[in-house]
């Protein structure tokens, strides 16, 4: 039976954890659009229930994607378009979202034997955090740990941005004490980046396994959480350039870390750079 | 005298520009916050309009900035809070916000002897190109070229990530055949990356001049364009990942092409990546 009215108590389910606030709290998040919710059936145990609008959804892998939700027994709800309309947060909605419930991960539940662990101190944006998250997951990185006062990575920016990797991802919410306590029993070595170091950041051999310290859109990293790095690195900037977007300078530096342990080195011919 | 009601031309005015279908149109466009009108102070012949609220400008650095406009005899307007508050795009508005006239450039004002230039195909997130505006600044690029129905450069999203960085870097706004025969004559060589192509990014030696040609968000670069690059490369992704965020992407490249450029060469892997 087709919803049609906004006031069904799944729909105001819906705007409830579309609410930021109200969204933290719940252990349910919204996400829309036929990329991520692909990405969705993926993973084990994520959807709690798909949504769709047949006026809307002309999309043969959307229709797709229902049929196989109905086989598998998830709660599917069929609604007009005016109510999809009225949750929907794109502009040009392609009829179909869904609500999936969030995974729970602790500090113990990260690989610490090797790889690279990303770590981010009070993130702000949230369209940040989900390209963060995204690039995480083309490095094949074992977690994104949270520090502090962070956005939420269930925000619908987050979820938007990551493209389906927050499904993959392993994302850890703690304090930097407790974070930094971890670190040092588990004898993780960890770089951090600022402006203001000398070493280039191509000029440092990561090791493996290593943690990537990144600081916060308006501050960086404060002096307690420099001091508490391994090494630090500098990535260079030309012109008037102080910063760059965080999601960038994380994804570069991501990058070089990837390409280290992959076996990769570059060395500069003309002694310095 | 204070500007107290929402209905004043001027106001008006920076409704219009602020305006996505109109902003197009305009010679002009708004920006808002202390560190963009801060950056936009140091290029000539940027700034049209000042406009500040008493109750809202706190810092003390803002009122520099505000003395300073008077001083070079900018006009400058004083608003109320809730006229302010009318036209703000943040939600805790730091109370300075300015008029900036829009600088044209074409191809020819590029530099094709040295450096990098920017090429991007229809992109569609302002967000994604103002940080890319913003990277290509700490490289020192010569320009960016968007190529067909890309994304207005003045937009607010694009304003605001670009941090500044708009205002120094030439933005070039041109079709793809214009722009295809320009380079053919000017002799500079093209990279595009591709997902499906062999060669990885870190085994091209980039030549100098060069173009990194990015394709747009939802399609990457066509057929067309891949054929018309002189070499393509691949940025290695694991697990399921088959696409990066543009701005990330374009980061990646645009470093490994500055980092080349200045004089970092592979000097070592262990044969297969």
């Amino acid at each position: 039976m087709m919803i049609t009215s906004t006031s069904n108590s799944k729909i105001k389910q819906i705007r409830q954890i579309q609410d930021k606030k109200q969204q933290k709290k719940s252990n349910l998040f919204y996400m829309e659009g036929l990329r991520i919710i692909g990405e969705a059936y993926k993973t084990e145990n994520l959807l709690e229930t798909l949504i769709f609008c047949p006026e809307l959804l002309k999309s043969e892998y959307g229709n797709q994607l229902i049929e196989q939700g109905k086989q598998t027994g998830l709660e599917i709800l069929e609604v007009s378009e005016s109510v999809f309309k009225s949750f929907s947060m794109k502009e040009n909605p392609q009829g179909i979202a869904a609500i999936g419930i969030k995974k729970e991960y602790h500090l113990d539940d990260l690989n610490t034997k090797k790889g690279i662990i990303v770590a981010l101190t009070e993130i702000a944006d949230p369209g940040n955090l989900g390209t963060i998250i995204r690039t995480s997951d083309a490095v094949d990185a074992n977690g994104i740990v949270l520090l502090g006062d962070s956005v939420n990575p269930y925000e619908s920016g987050s979820v938007r941005g990551s493209m389906g990797a927050l499904f993959s991802q392993k994302i850890i919410q703690t304090d930097f004490e407790t974070f930094l306590a971890w670190k040092n029993e588990k004898k993780i070595k960890m770089v951090g980046t600022s402006d203001h170091t000398e070493t280039d950041y191509l000029e440092i051999s990561y090791p493996n396994p290593i943690i990537l310290l990144m600081g916060s859109e308006r501050q960086g990293l404060t002096r307690e959480q420099i001091d508490s790095c391994d090494f630090m690195a500098r990535i260079p900037m030309l012109r008037s350039s102080d910063s760059l977007n965080l999601a960038v300078a994380t994804g570069i530096m991501l990058y070089q870390i990837y390409n280290c342990h992959r076996g990769y080195v570059l060395t500069s011919e003309k002694g310095n750079a």
